[in-house]
């Protein structure tokens, strides 16, 4: 039986998130089978279950490790000593380069999230919600203190949020500019939107 | 058997595109049956054949419907004399109020074109990379006039049409601003975004 093939630097766990992210960004959480993975991974199915328990397994690990992250960032940014607006464009960079870098295990927790099962699925959404409402408080606190245009915060964004899953776009295009023109590109319109 | 209700003002075969609208936004193309629509309508499926021949047609007049409305619009705004940044202004503005008073066709034009059958399929698909093209040609007068700054057109674009996608969210949201107000500050970030 085929052994799961690993870098040196990741676990066998790591190797089978990745191979899922893939398969879920391709045919979806829904239609996505074991059996198609494990053909992903090149083992047999049983081998997976070395390693993980269930399909709905690895959407959590998908979901709450892509959340871990953006959470992480956001309290560094929250105690950082910068200005909103520079909060805010350090947060919407971070935004475009995990969507750049990360794609498919980003667009995977952005569009299947709601397939979790309980009590993960309620405590996604609270988690979601909360990041929101952190990342508003910000762009308020830019307009409180006369960095921001007045707009309404939520809105604000409402408006980023989607615009950077634009990045999928960019993806599946092919011709492109380079990732870097990108980021910066939408950094300009985004943080001259604000700005007051 | 129970006849196709109407207004005064609507067709039958209108009557039925609404509710194809309503249901594929709700269950998804691929998911919806005839029957589902028929049970939307309160007729039997029977009843459904003498207007419209099947779910694929649906599907083709809504997207082309849509297709349609918006190409007229930009062709008058193409013609017209207003400066870049106000025909780029008025563009925002129809493209936030369709997805706002015609959520449910401009939902189901945008995320299920892609289940049209050929030849349809591929006139969408150039029609959508014209449209794209055409909105960044307006961009680009824009920067070599001098009224927008240089940034990619391209990536302008993709940035604006995802955004405006984000009234999905406000659709579903439950303490919502209003409309008009949503349109100002979607209008206010990115008009002052793209200024120069």
């Amino acid at each position: 039986m085929a052994r799961i093939q690993t870098d040196k630097d990741k676990s066998r766990k790591e190797v089978i998130l990745r191979a899922a992210a893939h398969l879920f960004h391709k045919k979806g959480y829904k239609s996505a089978s074991m059996r198609d993975l494990a053909s992903q991974v090149g083992v047999e199915a049983a081998s997976l279950y070395n390693h993980i328990r269930s399909k709905t397994e690895l959407l959590h690990d998908i979901c709450f490790n892509t959340a871990n992250l953006y959470w992480e960032h956001l309290h560094e940014i929250e105690k950082s000593k910068a200005s909103p607006i520079e909060k805010i464009e350090k947060l919407i960079r971070f935004h475009i380069r995990q969507i750049i870098e990360h794609y498919e295990e980003v667009y995977v927790t952005d569009r299947e999230w709601k397939h979790l099962e309980e009590p993960y699925l309620t405590n996604y959404r609270n988690q979601r919600r909360d990041y929101r409402k952190s990342l508003a408080a910000i762009i308020q606190e830019g307009i409180d203190t006369g960095y921001v245009q007045f707009i309404d915060a939520s809105t604000a964004v409402l408006i980023i949020l989607h615009a950077i899953t634009g990045v999928e776009s960019w993806h599946r295009s092919y011709q492109k500019i380079d990732a870097t023109e990108l980021e910066n590109n939408m950094v300009t319109i985004f943080i001259n939107g604000l700005k007051k």
